[in-house]
């Protein structure tokens, strides 16, 4: 094969997988877990059942592989000028307004990884997979609990405080109105390191 | 109609609504709202469909009374004991335990208006009628702002941080083990206060 086709096809491998990935996403988002079949999910991305299990073994691992996509998308926007060099609140301070602005442009990622993080399909997750795309954020708390800085509890604890409110909050049953919780959220900030600072 | 004969077919309804009320709770959290009809919630109960469509317009009506339901059940719970004359802190503790023994005893409930409560559903829903089953406490919060113990924020933000910590903490996929979770909860209490007192 030359290496024109060979990128070429390559090119289109991303682009079926891409469609899949937006037509899991939009479809569990609409009707489900339980009524997003196989079937529709490749019609919803314009390709074959057939193409759809070149990629993926079956629904679980396409519904897993999805979520961990977004994971890792969700990540890398929380990380978005991570500067481990950082007070502990500074960077919590800017992870909290990048996972804040996420939630709002891509709720639909995170609509589909809450409806998913609380579905029987999460016991497939390997939870420590998930964890080590957030290393940088945890080692930067690790640190912080080390310099008597924040309360020495476990991580699952501090996540209720500085991470959960975001997703509370950015939620648009909620919040009705951007403005509002753009402010709302610069407040939040504060019970949410008043809550995990050691006073 | 005897008297009777009047009792006994009022038992009788109530058994049938509670059958629907149980069903409806059980196919949603096994199969999700979209798949759950009202035939299979009907046959779920045990009863037929036109005896559903006694009580219940449509799918629509009978979602939502099941979670209005679930809410009052939720905040009859939280309630228990609750003594407006006592200090904030000790009214937001003791609601903190109520809330997360109902989380962790009547998981299924739990389950049902989390799921409900991210679902398009939820915008069927008249926010002010279920925040008047919670009204001891948001006026216990608007004593406590008055006083200046209770950081002057809206409800919402206030209830990210002593009500939402709960729904994830007591979350079977996050802990795991409910002893660990049970200490966690006293710890968690006082990040919660830490949160949203002036300190």
């Amino acid at each position: 094969m030359n290496v024109y086709l060979f990128f070429a096809m390559r090119i289109k491998d991303e682009e079926k997988q891409e469609a899949l990935f937006e037509a899991t996403v939009k479809l569990v988002n609409e009707i489900g877990f339980a009524a997003s079949s196989v079937a529709k999910i490749a019609k919803e991305a314009k390709v074959s059942a057939a193409t759809l299990y070149v990629y993926y073994k079956n629904k679980e691992d396409l519904l897993v592989s999805t979520y961990l996509a977004i994971k890792r998308h969700t990540s890398k926007a929380i990380l978005k000028d991570f500067d481990a060099s950082m007070p502990i609140r500074g960077i919590l301070e800017r992870a909290w307004f990048n996972m804040f602005r996420y939630a709002m442009e891509q709720s639909h990622y995170f609509q589909f990884a809450e409806q998913f993080a609380n579905s029987p399909y999460a016991d497939l997750i390997d939870l420590e997979e998930v964890e080590s795309y957030f290393e940088p954020i945890i080692q930067a708390l690790q640190k912080g609990i080390h310099q008597k800085i924040v309360k020495d509890v476990s991580v699952d604890i501090l996540k209720a405080f500085i991470y959960y409110p975001i997703v509370v909050l950015s939620n648009s049953r909620m919040c009705r109105d951007f403005n509002i919780c753009e402010d709302n959220m610069k407040t939040a900030f504060r019970l949410a390191w008043d809550a995990i600072k050691i006073h």
